[in-house]
């Protein structure tokens, strides 16, 4: 019996763009720092002190603008001009200020999902900024629950669709990360449907299970509603 | 009819110190900046920065420590050394990493209240920082429920009452702040004990609401079990 009563969407570039604006944010580090040294090695720096503080930081453009300010002392041993300081500051302020717009095919496929089924926004990040996101995204009144956490595993994914749903094996996850939307909602029990975005950050990249039952990858989230329909039947 | 279902109760100086850390690192802070000018402009340049970036960054060691960072450039005109700002890191990182201890009383009150009600944690602040923190200070399993919230207004409180509890009416909120856990939560209809710390962050003070049939201050966390039960007849 497998008739979906709920739908998981996750917010970062399944409904709106995050890592192209951290691509461009990466791009303007490295722009600042161009006196420094060679721009490969500065980026693998960064990469490295953000995997670093994850465990810290977490995920979220605050923690992100505190790695690249610790990044650029390192990188140039203290010698960076404190006007490169001022500008990731105001890097990491844009980030967290910009206006957020749906992706193509959000909005009607959102629409065509509320109606049926329960839909509830799982997202990782920082809390007030994701709340803003979604505030300015006008996306909002599609969701019955959002839950904001600080990671997504097996046990997010149960815990979530057995407080708002009618528990993990009539659910449906759907995100662009294969290692936080996909695996561990399909180890919780949930379908899982991967609706790629062109850019995926290092950290989230992850082998597909190919083969498994309850898993698909979709080519845009236009897609989405006709395949949970096919599935809940 | 005032049954008393639920708790709510606040975590930062509730449960464990926090407004104390903060104090410390604007001590740290100013001692940092001590050859750049007079400690008390410095300090109100510090809460102008704090009070103007809390519409983006909310809550929380993060925020905190960017806008630190800020107010080193600014107070300085850019003259700063970059090993201050290398200082400011390493001060947010320990605020984040610090380890908790819960305040006297506070396991003993918690124990008795969740033997006859649901208790829930109510707290605002960084989402990941604050899980750490209720892991570190072993009081978890106290609590049915954990919410960390962006904002605490009456909406908030009525939210979280209705989705873990009875109703608000049915529920009292315990918690420091006069601002942020009696004043919204009385409006909403729960209960509201003040459990006063000895220093309050100049943001969240307010007028109390003296004569006000539902609230309550007392000395210590160490009365609200006797109190709640009070109320509960």
């Amino acid at each position: 019996m497998s008739t979906i009563t709920t739908v998981g969407v996750d917010a970062d570039d399944t409904l709106w763009h995050c890592e192209s604006l951290f691509r461009l944010s990466h791009a303007r580090f490295l722009d600042l720092l161009s006196e420094h040294g060679d721009p490969e090695k500065i980026e693998a720096q960064l990469l490295a002190v953000e995997k670093r503080n994850l465990r810290v930081y977490g995920y979220g453009a605050k923690g992100f603008t505190l790695s690249m300010i610790e990044t650029a002392l390192e990188v140039t041993d203290g010698a960076v001009d404190t006007r490169v300081i001022r500008e990731i500051l105001a890097v990491g302020r844009e980030m967290l200020t910009e206006p957020i717009e749906p992706l193509p095919g959000v909005e009607n496929a959102l629409s065509a999902l509320s109606d049926r089924y329960r839909l509830i926004l799982i997202t990782k990040g920082d809390l007030l900024h994701q709340e803003q996101k979604l505030a300015s995204s006008g996306l909002g009144d599609y969701f019955v629950a959002v839950e904001i956490v600080s990671e997504k595993d097996a046990d997010t994914y149960r815990r979530v669709f057995d407080r708002y749903g009618t528990g993990a094996e009539q659910a449906v996850m759907a995100g662009n990360s294969m290692r936080s939307d996909i695996l561990p909602a399909l180890e919780a029990g949930c379908w899982g449907a991967l609706i790629p975005y062109p850019l995926v950050w290092s950290h989230e990249a992850a082998e597909a299970p190919v083969g498994h039952p309850r898993y698909v990858e979709l080519a845009s989230i236009g897609e989405l509603p006709a395949w949970v329909e096919g599935i809940s039947r």
